[in-house]
């Protein structure tokens, strides 16, 4: 894979340039993955016959002309099984595309297969390993597309987020992920959990090549954000009300980054009021009772093929009244439009995009504290790699901003992306 | 059908009376279908053996105990054809049941069958045929569902609102049509057409029968909100921007109509200011901008198949630009926001369904634009029959509140159609 450009807006101009074409970058990757991905296992569907139909058939014009993407077994790919890490949908294969993966299509991507993801997205792990270290988690629900990005098997993935999947596992895994502004890109053909906080985002090796992804299927100008980019005149340093479940490792990343940003820009700590400690607490009985109604059918209908864990999120769930619904619902909306103003002068900041570094494959996926606040309230996150633990493990660090400022976000993320590759 | 009762809350009554079986009650709703639907086409799916193996599949408990339901063609329901008014579905056969669907059998109903839906829920006409003058449209989109509602060959039936898809079909089929607050219905398992705008909705011939509906499958109390109603304090009159489309009779009507209620309570004129306007106006575009999206799959694998007038639509909404959808969606936000302050002391008002009566079926499925207003606001709209043309063709009237008032708005709704049932 040396001779391979490692981003996607590299393997453009290699395509623009003609020093390279689709089927050879193809074959590499494919390659790569026949000696990485019996250890990653970050594939639902990987099928090389197919992956090269579909290049066969992609048109070669557009912003993403010729290039493969991986994508969450959530969501649909005409021909390409869809299992939702579910047994439920075992041997189920889609007849339609997602609506993004169609807007994909239409800017010239292919899908190269789907990647794994955990249960409906909830906490049963898929079998994804982590590729900096096959002994941890890569997070989850969207472990495979984090995990594909981050062993060079695929440029870019697609993945979604409702309460931290496409943040943690992009931490965890050492990649950029990039969660827009709530409901920025349509999730037709996309399984729900929860229709609050469910986002599609995207996992990419820089976060230009995530911007592209995203504009590419919205028709945003996030590309233009992440050229030339100069340090912000303000940025904010949040803790979070999840700070309590930071580890030391984390903190102390932490405090060394913050240290080292004050000296490159006007920095203030951003201490939210305690509505966003109360919303943090609220978010996971939300989506319980969301991913109740969302996957009625399969409680419905096959409910001895739901795990327990998933089971007993959906009794409690169920058990929620219609009243409570309501109370929660005003409790987002109302923050959502309080959110920009109370973060004053400072509306970019960085927050830690999980409490450390990726927890042991056994213990599950790890915690989506760091992320629940922010997709309850829409924001735009990207999580921007480079940290590492001692031992050499990714520890993220996500750019956050108010619903709507995702060029900001990603400015900001590209100019601290800069700074943390400079380190590696 | 004369010995059968005519709304689900008096067949629930004889059900638990055991003067009534639900075997026996479809049995007679089969018999008035093979009279009524070689007429009025509204079922785009009615297999009376699958309906019998649905009903002995149907749990006989919960608040919808043994009662069928008709289902617009644009959700999934497991076993039966899904169409979606298009030739591009034609042959496919759902394999899961839509949320909505799975909720509803949780309170113990069944699928009785699919009803008839315009193209992706637009604009090419279903074959339907308005069952009280066979020469006009039902409407549309949910034109099969009101129409069967109507004739009498379910008692309670789901559609879908984009523009006026459930509200304008119940208005010329002479039934209750109640659009809840946007977002207070998972719409899981639904087609969609433009993610800011669709609601499920629910067609009955009592608002009471659709308060028991939107009840069974949301946990929100408001059949109790249809019980034991007094008159409104204050009901706000509203000629809506759209008041220079509204044709004649249906302006006499009105003025009969508010000068009545006049002496049965307090009532104000509602005029908006001019922002209302302008969104009425961008309504259109910016559902096309999102119907783009939505169906890009439909767009990029099979546009020969889509009708002239839908691939127009869906170039208009591609050729927008991402800048436009954004400044829409931050108009659509400021204006819910504010809704409420803007009606002050009279929060439920009433407004016309529809222009008018049904036009004839040669002309298409009538104009939305009643409904487009409330639709964009995610006001919860309930529509009451009972008006008539002179030549005894129905107009409708809704009920419309600030989002999140359903309970209000169906209370006022009742009390609306108590006066107007006197007149018949």
């Amino acid at each position: 894979m040396t001779s391979i450009p490692q981003t996607a807006l590299e393997v453009l101009a290699a395509f623009d340039a003609e020093t390279l074409t689709p089927e050879v970058y193809l074959d590499a990757l494919l390659d790569h993955c026949a000696q990485t991905e019996p250890d990653v296992r970050a594939w639902s569907h990987l099928d090389p016959s197919a992956a090269r139909r579909e290049l066969a058939q992609a048109q070669r014009t557009g912003t993403l002309r010729g290039l493969p993407l991986g994508v969450k077994d959530l969501f649909h790919v005409t021909s390409m099984p869809r299992g939702c890490g579910s047994p439920i949908y075992t041997g189920y294969v889609s007849s339609v595309d997602a609506s993004v993966v169609a807007l994909a299509r239409l800017a010239g991507a292919y899908v190269m297969g789907k990647t794994e993801t955990t249960e409906f997205a909830t906490y049963k792990p898929a079998p994804t390993r982590n590729p900096t270290s096959l002994a941890h988690t890569p997070g989850g629900s969207s472990s495979g597309s984090a995990a594909a990005v981050a062993a060079g098997m695929v440029p870019l993935a697609f993945g979604s987020q409702t309460a931290g999947s496409v943040i943690r596992p992009a931490a965890y895994c050492g990649v950029v992920g990039y969660k827009p502004s709530f409901d920025l890109i349509d999730t037709s053909g996309v399984k729900g959990l929860s229709r609050s906080f469910d986002t599609i985002g995207v996992f990419a090796r820089s976060v230009p090549d995530a911007a592209l992804l995203v504009e590419s299927v919205t028709g945003q100008p996030f590309l233009e954000a992440t050229q030339n980019v100069s340090p912000p005149s303000m940025l904010g340093l949040c803790q979070s009300p999840a700070w309590d479940e930071i580890e030391p490792e984390m903190q102390s990343a932490w405090d060394h980054l913050c240290a080292r940003l004050q000296t490159k820009t006007t920095t203030r700590d951003i201490v939210l009021p305690s509505p966003y400690a109360d919303a943090l607490q609220a978010h996971p009985m939300i989506m319980a009772q969301e991913a109740f109604q969302a996957l009625a059918y399969e409680w419905q209908a096959h409910r001895d093929h739901l795990s327990p864990a998933l089971r007993d999120m959906l009794a409690n769930g169920q058990a929620r009244t219609g009243t409570a619904h309501n109370d929660d619902r005003v409790m987002i909306s109302t923050l959502k439009a309080r959110f920009e103003a109370d973060l004053g002068n400072t509306p970019i900041f960085i927050t830690p995009s999980a409490p450390g570094a990726a927890p042991g494959y056994e213990t599950g996926t790890g915690s989506p504290v760091c992320s629940r606040l922010w997709t309850l309230l829409g924001a735009p996150c990207v999580n921007v790699p480079g940290l590492k633990t001692s031992d050499q493990r990714p520890l993220g660090i996500q750019v956050v901003g108010p619903i709507g400022r995702d060029a900001e976000v990603l400015n900001v993320a590209t100019w601290l992306s800069d700074i943390l590759m400079d380190d590696g």
